[in-house]
């Protein structure tokens, strides 16, 4: 299959609104994460060697460091979501005649279930972090830039509750009760004070554009 | 210059994470929009010919059709968002020496402005359209693909606020105070109510994952 982002943005659109399942809720959600990550990048590319910002050089390098690498990390792991979710399908057309078949075909959809649930997981959690360093490059990054910030935080936080959506369905189906548990401890971990800190950088990006 | 959406997702991301100044915020927002357009047309087309949606199979061509054209209309939006910047950019570069030359310039930047405020308001406008066509394709589509609308939501207000503070940036800078008090109607006529619908769609989408 062709690595998802090597085909166009027509393509990619063309496809996603098919009734094919893939892409779908999952790859949109790691897309815009990194279309989230890709506007912190900039914030980043524009403050950094910029006079007036020489205090947070070294924080905007750090800041950018960590943006770059999950902006690269989302499209991979929007590929693994495609990956996994083929494996969920596969384990679903299992036969199912005699009780040994239904016990192998039940063993590979929770292994499946499990590891469909993971992938969304993850790309919850880059999201998360996105928002997060959102706060610090709205606050001191390029002020003509501060709205990019903006939007990468309300991109990346969309985006989170999105890939959760897609854990959820998949934990719906998963019977490990300790496993289920477990997700929804990293889910909350992931997503408590998200919301709040998005419409924080919201307010600092239109104090920022209202003032200039 | 090469359509954007021609471009591959990969080119896209490396040059919004670049300091050049297109594409950035706007043209994220318009992107992340069509990706919410593109899955509410997912949603669509897997109810349509589907047993057991009989009932809404009108009502769900109706939403297809409105929901292709938007995700077919953003890109260009995007597109437009790129160019009237340029507009700016060069309106910003006229020579400013003597009186006429600075009348000259001013004037023209201040049509500059006007148009850039209108394409990310447009963008806006779209993306609370998607927001609102969540709601019946979550009620009523495939409960299968239930989540894609919730995706669809979350990432078409998104963008709906992102691309309003594009508006907000031309805004700060237009001096026809008319203009600006229309363009901020207009504005909180597309807003209004659309975050109470989003998680209205949440709530639905979360109810039929873990009814099922």
């Amino acid at each position: 299959m062709q690595e998802f982002t090597a085909k166009t943005l027509n393509q990619f659109l063309e496809e996603l609104a098919s009734s094919a399942p893939v892409p779908g809720g999952g790859s949109g959600s790691a897309l815009a994460g990194a279309l989230g990550a890709g506007l912190l990048s900039m914030v980043c590319n524009l403050t950094i060697g910029k006079k007036g910002y020489e205090d947070v050089q070294e924080e905007m390098r750090r800041i950018l460091a960590r943006s770059e690498e999950i902006r690269l990390t989302l499209p991979k792991l929007l590929q693994a979501d495609t990956e996994v979710y083929s494996q969920v399908m596969a384990a679903n057309r299992m036969p199912r005649k005699t009780d040994d078949e239904k016990t192998a075909r039940d063993a590979a959809m929770q292994k499946a279930l499990q590891a469909a649930a993971e992938i969304p997981l993850q790309i919850a959690a880059l999201c998360a972090e996105i928002v997060e360093l959102c706060l610090p490059a709205a606050q001191k990054g390029n002020k003509w830039a501060v709205s990019d910030a903006g939007v990468g935080a309300l991109l990346a936080e969309a985006s989170m509750r999105g890939a959760l959506l897609n854990v959820e369905i998949n934990l719906a189906s998963i019977k490990d009760a300790a496993f289920v548990s477990a997700m929804r401890e990293r889910m909350a971990r992931i997503t408590t004070g998200k919301a709040e800190l998005k419409e924080q950088v919201m307010s600092v990006v239109l104090r920022t554009i209202q003032g200039s």
